[in-house]
This record gives C-alpha cells, sequence and structure tokens, in this order.
C-alpha cells in the first residue's frame, strides 16, 4: 500500500503548536492557527483576532501542550519505574530498566492515552496499554542495535545495553520486556471489558510481528548495499519498521476507549501516516543533524548504504512530503471533538517539526 | 521454593504406557499398571487379571496411547503448518518456518490440548495455545542456541537456525515467532469467554519474562563456570528454564477448557513437578547419549562446565529423583476422571522414560 499516493486535500493547516519549546526550526513551520486547544474562552483562536491576541493565544496554547507532554510522560515513566521492579535475577531486570527508563520522549504511549481520551476513555484506562507499547518499542531497539543487526553503540545518548549487559543478556532482555508487554496488558487493564483486551492485544502482537516490525526491519536488513531500491520499497520498510507501532498505540488506546469501528479505521490511518512521516523526518534528520544533537549516532543510514527519502527525493521534497504526510493525518481527525483532538495533532506537529 | 522437599508419599505407582514404542529403556521401568485408559471394557486393568491379560492390556494401552500421539502430533503439526504461511518477506517467514516445523516431539501442545480434554474443553478450543506454546518453546531455542548464548550448530537433528538464515534473520524469527503466539491465541481462539483468553495470555506471559523461561537462561548464562554451584541453585535454573512453559501449556488447556481454580492449581503443581523431571532427564541424557541420538549436540553441558544433576547426585540419585517427581506429578491427576487423565500420565511417563 503507498500512502502517499492516498494523500487528499484538506481544506485548512492546523499547526497549532508548532512552538512546542521543542526547538521547532524548520522552515516548513507553519503560519496559520485556527485550532481550539482548551474550554478557556480567552484560548479560542480565530481569524477575527488581532496579530497580537493570535500571538498570545499560540504562546498559551503552546504553554498548555507543554504542560500536557510533561504531565503525561511523567506519568508513564512513573507506571514504566513501578512496571519492572529490580528483583531476582537482578542482571536481566537491570537490563530491561536501564533500556526502558533510558528516557525516551515517550511518544507511543502518548499517543495511546491521547487516542483513549480522545473517544472517551481515561489516562488510567490505557495506561497498561502505554507501557506496553513503550516495553515494545524499546525491545525493537535493543534488538536492533544487536551487533548482528545495525552494531550501534549509542542510543538515546547512552552506551547501547548489550554494550553493558552483554549480548546474550540484550537478547534475553528484549524477549523479556516484549512478553512482559502482553502481561501487563492482560492483567493490569482495569475497567474494561475482555472483549477489549483481547482485540487489543491481537492488535498489538500483529504490528510487532513478521507483517509487522519485524518485517521492516528484516526488509531494511537486505535492502543493504543495494543501489536501485525504489521508493515503492522505502515505502514498505518504513511502513513496516516504524508505522506498526505507532498505529498500534493509536489504535490500541482507542479499541480501549471504547471507539466504533469506523473512528479506530479512521485513528488507524491517522496513524500510518504520522508512521511514515516519523521515518521520513528521521531519515532527515538522519543527514541533516550530528550524533550529539540525536542523541544516538547521525549518518549511519549513509554509511550503511541505506535507501533513504533524502538520497531518494533529496531533502526538500523529502520535506514537502512530510508536510502533506502531516496534513493527511490531521484530516483524520476532523468529525472528532476537537479540543480532544488537540493533543493528538499536537503530537502529529511534533513528530513533524522534532529535531532529534 | 524446592519442588523436591515437597514431593509427598503417594500410595501407588501408574505406568501404564511405559513401553510406548517411544523405546523405554530405563532400568526404573516400573511393573504395576492399574491404570484405566479407554471405555473399553477389556482395556480395565486390575489386580485381579493374570499376567497374560494384563501383558496383552499393557500392549493394548500403549498402542493406543501410540496412536493418541500420532494423532495429536499431527493435529498439531497441520495447525502450526497453517498458522505461519510462506509469504513476503519470505526470509523472515522461511526462517519462522524451518525451526517451527522442525519436527519437534510436540510435548507442549500435547499437554495443553490433553489438560483441556481433562477438565472437559475439547481439542479445537485447546489447539491455538498449544500452537502458541510450541511457537514460545521454537523460539527460546532459536535465541538460547545463538552464537552469544548456546552456540548451537545442531538442534532436532538439523542445522540451527541462525547458521542458515544468519544471526540477526534468527533473533528477529524468534522475535517474530514471540509475538505470533500472543496473536494466535488472541485471534484464533474460538468458543471461549474472553475472560479465559485475557487469563490464558497473562499465564503464558509470565511463563515466559523474567521471571519465567529467561530468567533460567539468564541465570544458567552466569552460572557457567563456577564450580560451587548448589542444588537449590539449579533447582531455580531448571525450575526457570524448562519447567515454565510446562507449566504454561497445562495451565492454558485447563484455563481455557473452563477448570475450577482449584483444579487449574493442581494442574499447575502436575505441571511444575513434570518441568523439573524434563530437565533432569535432559541432564541425565547429556552424559549418556551421543549427539546422533539426541538430534543435538550432546556432552555441552559438560563442556561448558555446567552444574547438572547427574554431576550433583550422580546419575542413579538423578534418576531416583526423576521417579519422585514422576510420582508426585501423578499424584496430582487424583480426583480427576481418570480414563481422561490417562494422557497426562502417558506424557509424565514418556518425559521420564524417553531417550531423546
Amino acid at each position: 500500500m503507498s500512502l502517499s499516493s492516498s494523500i487528499t486535500t484538506w481544506g485548512h493547516t492546523h499547526y497549532p503548536f508548532c512552538d512546542l519549546g521543542i526547538n521547532c526550526t524548520s522552515k516548513l513551520k507553519p503560519k496559520v492557527l485556527k485550532m481550539k486547544f482548551s474550554k478557556n474562552p480567552s484560548l479560542l483562536v480565530s481569524a477575527v483576532l488581532t496579530k497580537q491576541q493570535t500571538d498570545a493565544a499560540q504562546k498559551k496554547l503552546a504553554q498548555d501542550f507543554k504542560e500536557y507532554v510533561v504531565e503525561k510522560a511523567n506519568s508513564v515513566n512513573r507506571a514504566l519505574d513501578d512496571s519492572v521492579l529490580l528483583k531476582e535475577p537482578l542482571k536481566i531486570h537491570e537490563s530491561m530498566r536501564y533500556s526502558l527508563l533510558a528516557g525516551g520522549k515517550r511518544i507511543r504511549p502518548m499517543l495511546c492515552i491521547a487516542s483513549c481520551e480522545l473517544v472517551g476513555g481515561d489516562e488510567s484506562i490505557a495506561m497498561p496499554a502505554a507501557c506496553a507499547v513503550e516495553m515494545i518499542h524499546t525491545m525493537s531497539l535493543m534488538h536492533d542495535d544487536l551487533p548482528s543487526m545495525d552494531n550501534d553503540d549509542l542510543r538515546r545518548g547512552k552506551t547501547t545495553n548489550h554494550v553493558i549487559y552483554g549480548e546474550d543478556v540484550a537478547v534475553l532482555a528484549g524477549d523479556a520486556l516484549l512478553a512482559l508487554a502482553f502481561e501487563h496488558i492482560a492483567t493490569q487493564t482495569k475497567g474494561v471489558s475482555s472483549d477489549r483486551i483481547v482485540r487489543a492485544i491481537g492488535e498489538l502482537a500483529r504490528r510487532i510481528g513478521a507483517e509487522g516490525l519485524v518485517a521492516g526491519q528484516v526488509v531494511d536488513i537486505c535492502s543493504e548495499g543495494i543501489s536501485d531500491v525504489g521508493l515503492e520499497h522505502l515505502e514498505f520498510i518504513h511502513l513496516h519498521k516504524t508505522a506498526p507501532l505507532l498505529e498500534g498505540s493509536v489504535v490500541l488506546g482507542a479499541i480501549l476507549g471504547g471507539a466504533t469501528d469506523e473512528d479506530v479505521e479512521k485513528l488507524r490511518k491517522f496513524a500510518r501516516c504520522i508512521g511514515l512521516l516519523f521515518q521520513v523526518v528521521d531519515d532527515i534528520l538522519d543527514v541533516t543533524k550530528s550524533s550529539q544533537e540525536l542523541g544516538k549516532t547521525a549518518g549511519k543510514d549513509l554509511v550503511a548504504d541505506k535507501v533513504t527519502y533524502p538520497k531518494l527525493l533529496g531533502i526538500e521534497k523529502s520535506k514537502e512530503f512530510a508536510v502533506e504526510l502531516n496534513k493527511e493525518a490531521q484530516a483524520q481527525l476532523v468529525g472528532f471533538q476537537q479540543e480532544k483532538a488537540v493533543p493528538l495533532i499536537a503530537l502529529a506537529n511534533y513528530i513533524a517539526y522534532r529535531d532529534n
């Protein structure tokens, strides 16, 4: 499936949180602001407001979202900290905690919680699934970094797991996190029917396996050194390597929050767009940022002779493609309560305009 | 927890299927036969039968169980074959299928199905879970065989997965099988309430992670080369390395089949005994059989300087311990419909008296 070919025109561009205090430095920074954020009337922004009023409201919105991100990240970090206790056998639990609590941006858990809240659920319902998607994400990074795969020694600004704990323990700690993700959803999700939990587990599992994350990784590995890889092939890798778990995060939140099937599918499309968007931006960052700025090895795609969007389309066209994907993603959120949609819109913008 | 210290005296010894056509050559072969197998009156065996009648009935029982094993293995193999289709990306699916369909004995799926049938469920209810436990088992073997772990190049009589597909693909195929196990239970289990499915998933996940299979493997790795490992430590390794998945297999069958909590716990104890039994026998086989007979590298525990039961207790005492564990396991089955318990009894005996 080619998502780029499915992009539709969307009347308005909504970028309410471009300046999130997360260094939105892209030239693609939008100028139009029409989105409501909170129930506070002072925050309602429209074309009738003056430039000063709009700027003030924009600043307030950015501040509100920054607070939202900090609050959610703190909740998620507390829940993750509680999910793996430091007990016997110490080495494996230390290894799991080392990577799980290494200070990731927690985008996937936030997407899961925001999606659940969008359809009327609350944070507590989504939290076990939110932790689960972060566990899976961490596992995939640990295994991807192994000497037999990307052979990376830097991740999230820290030495990679296998360098500290050994390759054997890093493989096993990844396996343990993968199993724990399912245990956590199955045993910790409260106040939700078992029907929804089973559906969420099936959904998450499908996003990981040989048609999901693993498919992307294996095709990526097999593509190294092949010079004639086309755009469709690249999209296959990216749609499978990054998008599945972002899709899983959003869809799990929606299912557990009680979304209708139709709304689940709209949110799935939203997630697929931001999944591809995430990877396009990753590719751009890989060639435009330093290792220190990224907190991981920069330029490694070039070294590995990997096919990337900048390589196929050039930097500027890649950035345009990112803007189109962001538009398409946000188009899926029309029809939901807009004030509840704001965190997802802001997260999509963050993914588009992040700089690491 | 030390299972050996919890062994209780059990009045009678039941070994109805010692000669299963699976080369029961142990000197511990029992002589008493009191267990019923089928509803056919000619198969009821008791102390009042003559020697000839007992021998004939024993032969018939062995034949019946052999047929049971062949029939169930065929069903399981068909279901496993259907569970991973050969599709794109081909390499990962080939790798998964290579190890999953490499002709294992399917003991775990059989335990799962037999346990489900014991409590009144039928094969179709347990089959997705039965496939799932075999997927997990296969994954654990693939990862254990990796160069960074046991570095084994022979498994089930065949070249190990990483030797054929590469270390990177073997790690990923293991990950994919682990995820598929949960997907399979969540999406393929029919005719069972979601409550039971969620409980089964939580149970399976717990048996895999850092307090289950992974714990056993990591403590095993960390114990290599340490000469003063005691019996308690050895039991920890074995109770975690092998027993968890056998426990999971039996308990999943029981949960999905609708067992009461009390019966689930009796079957859990049965499973823990045969789990430890399995490993004790494995240790014995490692020093008494050739690689060709085992279908995997023999004597590797000695080479790796691993602590084993024969090393700690001697061969004869290890065999006696195996007999005690088998007794204790079978004591848990008293109170269930005995004719339905026969496959589990026979499977326990097979685990005790197998020669590879």
